[in-house]
């Protein structure tokens, strides 16, 4: 093949941050499987400098999607692993890691297709405002592009496995808890209790921890360690704890 | 922003190549604005080691489309510009290359979104067998994802610029062309003159060059240089080159 001649087959490729993600998860253990359905996480892209300019983003609020492509970077030292056990399956299943979205792969590169609500800039910052996402806080962005419906929308595809439809899950607050949480909303203007509600709603416990009943879970939420517990078939959350800045 | 110490603003990241394309476009020139029109050109995606282990895409044949990562690699070394003129605007408006699907940016990431047909294995080869695409010959690939229509399509996204309906123009051959193409596909099984026609019927020529009426044109297609001219309205396609492997 003439085509294995020009690149070796271990090519390799540098690329460089341009970006970095603000956003109130600070674990990939807290992050919503839909993340649509957690409409009160705020997240925000800052560009980098040099990619802080208003020049390259030009035209891009003409659009009402954008991809952005990032990098695992939580997870990225752990390596990757050839077959995985989606949640989606139940964990019954192992996939291949490329019929997957693992983080685990062989390139830990991501990519989300999030809403871009408003483009905002002043003291040197260029900040994409965005909907609903999955993102680390943290996360480096290595690349942003529109989302073009006409190439990216394939209504009639086809899925290896079905999507499970999402029921929520009650969730309940001890007074303690949602004493804390009411002062913290005061003191930040954040929707923290709405905050919780759609992220443990959704049940965001890893497949092999959901017969256990009654243990102590954390979830990490802005600069808050959310503990909570299920117990009876309902989310409590019994507590609020402050992290220290990293 | 205590989320900027974790990772300073310099990280970058190496990437490997998983994977290569074996495609009929040889060029960018050639390379097709809407690739679901051109369904005579058979695209290959060959996983090389240590990926070519079928346990890697186990599960990924119940896809019928796929997310393909890869490198632009034929112009990475020209590296980047802010503001792009893109040919679906005619050439005549600037865009920020972040609102673009340019080749030239900051990070050389390309990503299309194409049909799986079937995948096949043998000799240690292992090869994904993909729909219509616009990808060059050589291209290193770096990731393989599904595509999950529940979070990938977003039927009601809007484009920040419209879709310019595809008109086919007319495409011509002299005799010697004919002849040349008739006699290929006799040797190769390969359906030349329909990919010439879907390809060229799309008018490959960028917008600085739509007026130029009468200039010989070479688009390469697998092994060969076609070469054409617009004129009259239609494109005449003159005759065939055979290039030398590179």
């Amino acid at each position: 093949m003439t085509s294995q001649q020009s690149l070796g087959q271990d090519a390799s490729f540098q690329l460089q941050q341009i970006g970095i993600i603000h956003s109130c998860y600070r674990q990939k253990f807290g992050i919503p499987r839909q993340p649509g359905i957690v409409t009160a996480a705020e997240t925000t892209l800052e560009l980098l400098a040099p990619f802080n300019q208003e020049n390259l983003v030009r035209g891009l609020e003409g659009f009402s999607h954008i991809w952005v492509h990032f990098i695992f970077h939580q997870t990225m030292d752990e390596g990757w692993r050839p077959t995985i056990r989606p949640p989606r399956l139940g964990g019954r299943q192992r996939m291949g890691v490329f019929a997957t979205r693992s983080t685990h792969r062989p390139n830990p590169l991501g990519m989300s297709v999030v809403e871009l609500q408003k483009i905002t800039s002043g003291n040197g910052r260029l900040v994409l405002h965005l909907g609903a996402a999955d993102l680390l806080d943290a996360t480096p962005v290595i690349d942003i592009k529109p989302y073009l419906p006409y190439a990216d929308a394939i209504a009639d595809a086809k899925g290896g496995f079905a999507v499970l439809p999402t029921q929520m899950a009650e969730v309940k607050f001890t007074d303690q808890a949602m004493n804390q949480c009411l002062r913290y909303e005061q003191r930040t203007g954040r929707k923290l209790v709405q905050l919780i509600d759609q992220v443990l709603g959704q049940d965001p416990r890893p497949a092999y921890l959901r017969e256990s009943s009654g243990r102590r879970h954390g979830t990490a939420l802005w600069d808050l360690n959310v503990v909570w517990e299920h117990t009876d078939g309902y989310f409590l959350v019994r507590e609020l704890e402050y992290l220290t800045a990293n």
